[in-house]
């Protein structure tokens, strides 16, 4: 093949199977492509494959309502919404899934109500004023519902459900005009959604189901793991007594935080369909969510921080090569370290709690070991010091320093949560404490928390 | 009222008027609370309304096909599918009716002709195999495509088309086994969903036109006029002769850059609508709208570093009292002025740019001033200072510098896209410059580009 290329090039004409053949040729390369992104896909995470199957099985389910007569003929055309419904309202969260399915059959249900009385007033109308009646109440439902997605907390929740109310609607209203047997009809596709949907709901929870609020409450655990790789990174190989800052480009700890900024839409959906989600698991249903998404958006305050701080590292890494006061440099570098590793600690402790749902006991050990350290860096300033010499590690202690507060902020957002979810005590080591005046503090501070809200 | 209330509590029980009263007070404060959300919707964007009027519009005008009776005569019950198309298909922005309605055509000819297929091979398999291979082909197909919806790529433009697709093919395969004429009913569907996105297209098309290119071109501009009024603030009233970094709590200029930080959702959904637009007001069909993800991402960094600069200046604003050097702090000072001045003037200038499309000439000059107030900076420092006095002035000073080469690298992106999208240059004030050369080099540059990628 190589060589009939070369000639075809070198007399300077292409003959066509030359032209088929890079066609081919790209074309595989293509289809290989494609492939390692598909295999990529499932490695990263394989409950997707669950779920694909999982769809393919409501479906088949779903469709048992054709093929077999009796079924068929009580429901007639309308299995279809049965099929429809599945397609529509299958998501890969439980959660998902029943907030689309319920949002689906309440929306079915009103819109249906409403169509019908729009067709019992239209009816007195005439044969002519009868569509013109309907089309103004479609028009002017359609536009109010449409706009009333638009409000941010009808779009948050309830998106989904508007436009299957529209849908439903303008349906009824409109094919009230040429169908006869209006709530029959109505009924049998009410009765069709109504099993597309529950056809759903048990696929979903009981064919390896895939909690959102269990993915929400990993994520956040995720995410402060991945700040707290930063910061160990960086007290590792930025702070180390020898070497230092250099040559830091293309290290993979500089980029762990990165896709924390960018984590504010899952967590919002995820948090949004846990709201649906029965008791599973170690979570109960009003699990504190509200407290996940503050703790992902101090997070993202601190991965904020992070970025800033890696910024000036990196951009001002070549230029510092200052070093007439080697004894204090060392000192700064040593406070430095010892806030970076001990925010990294205090982080890490954080993600385990969460991971292990326990209150984080150590956390706070270690946060004020990084306040301590912030209180040495500027006890070591107290001299007088020439400041050009060290103003690049001043500046990045200043830094560290801010970072070790955001950091302390998320320490205290997960003890808030700990509390609201009531994260288990971690064991005793030498003998049993006290429980039971504990957990009635507990429960009471929980209960005026409830009551100020 | 106030006095019937406070006679039922005095003798101890709440009779059930006084209940209702209560019940019908909470309720109203809702509604109320309810219609000044509904106002602030609409004022916030009047072309909201708009919107929503066109699709009642737009659904009054497709359910003429079930009014007209030789209209209905034609299609039947299949016009269902015209109401349909047109309630999901209609979105906000041209380009996200487009994207939808071009999805919903092709997947759903493409799945009802793998379905009229399926049903072909299933009929030739006696009438107990019909049903087994049918659901096995509608498992196998759902399962692979919903798989498919897990890869990035597809999931951003496809995704819709998917959907449609399962949805189609298991509509088609599995009511094949109950409908005789299954060429003539899909023939009547894909009318109607055709008739459905072009009444969807011509709405949101000739009526009032949303263009999300439009929306996005403005964005990225409004973005980077946030980003220079945190910038002017900082300016104005941190670095002022006078007074200086306290009392800053509350200050507006210090959530300019908030919004900034969490853009990337609506910029990349406007992106992947613009990219299907077709040639409007000042844009053409392959405007390069990736151009606007970049300048979006570097805007982002750039509001990460002033969420840093904000926090360190807040949390150390009560701190920094010494003024030992009143001299040197006020030659840092007036050095951060002229860095946040000159970096607010660039970041208007581009905003200004890219609203205007015209070449940004004025940016160059206003960040080579705020580079040159960063070598002022490090030249205040060459004296013998010592640390402690400066060092809060000093890390500003720092971070400040940093979010100067930030803004740098934001010009650079501008002036590329000035380039690809052959922005025009600003008019010269004396006499007109020779245009021609000019344009060739333009073209020529944009050619090479092309080619690289």
């Amino acid at each position: 093949m190589e060589f009939g290329l070369q000639s075809s090039q070198k007399i300077g004409f292409s003959p066509w199977w030359s032209n088929a053949i890079s066609l081919v040729d790209s074309l595989s390369t293509r289809v290989v492509e494609f492939f390692r992104k598909v295999k990529k896909t499932g490695e990263d995470d394989p409950r997707r494959i669950g779920h694909s199957f999982k769809v393919g099985l409501a479906l088949t389910m779903v469709s048992v309502f054709y093929y077999v007569t009796p079924l068929f003929d009580g429901f007639g055309v309308s299995t279809m919404w049965a099929v429809l419904t599945v397609v529509v309202v299958m998501e890969y969260t439980v959660g998902g899934t029943l907030s689309k399915g319920l949002n689906r059959a309440f929306a079915t249900l009103l819109a249906g109500a409403l169509g019908v009385a729009a067709h019992q007033i239209a009816i007195h109308c005439g044969e002519k004023g009868e569509p013109i009646l309907l089309g103004l109440f479609v028009f002017a439902l359609a536009a109010a519902a449409t706009f009333s997605r638009f409000i941010p907390e009808i779009k948050a929740r309830y998106d989904y459900g508007v436009t299957i109310f529209i849908l439903t609607f303008s349906l009824v209203a409109v094919s009230s005009y040429r169908v006869d047997e209006l709530v029959q009809l109505a009924h049998q596709r009410l009765s069709t959604i109504a099993i597309g949907v529950a056809t759903c709901l048990c696929t979903s929870t009981f064919v390896f189901p895939i909690w959102a609020g269990e993915d929400l409450h990993k994520l956040v655990a995720g995410n402060l793991e991945k700040l707290a790789s930063f910061l160990e990174g960086l007290s590792a190989e930025c702070f180390a007594e020898k070497g230092g800052i250099e040559n830091l480009e293309g290290k993979t700890f500089l980029q762990a935080y990165k896709s924390v900024l960018n984590s504010k839409p899952t967590e919002d959906s995820l948090a949004n369909f846990a709201r649906w989600e029965p008791c599973h698991g170690r979570f109960w249903f009003r699990h504190p969510w509200k407290q996940y998404l503050k703790i992902g958006a101090l997070s993202r305050q601190c991965a904020s921080s992070m970025d800033a701080l890696a910024a000036y590292i990196i951009t001002t890494s070549t230029k510092s090569k200052t070093n007439t006061d080697p004894d204090l440099q060392l000192r700064i570098r040593a406070a430095c370290k010892e806030m970076a590793a001990e925010s990294a600690n205090t982080l890490k402790e954080l993600s385990t709690a969460i991971r292990t749902i326990t209150v984080p006991s150590a956390a706070g050990r270690h946060a004020s070991a990084a306040v301590a350290a912030i209180g040495k860096w500027r006890d070591s300033l107290s001299d007088d010091i020439a400041l050009p010499e060290v103003l690049h590690v001043a500046t990045t202690a200043s830094l560290l320093a801010d970072l070790v507060l955001r950091v302390q902020k998320i320490a205290g957002s997960v003890e808030e949560l700990a509390r609201l979810a009531h994260f288990k005590r971690p064991e005793p080591p030498v003998h049993d404490a006290k429980i039971k005046p504990i957990a009635d503090e507990d429960s009471q501070s929980h209960l005026s928390i409830t009551l100020e809200k």
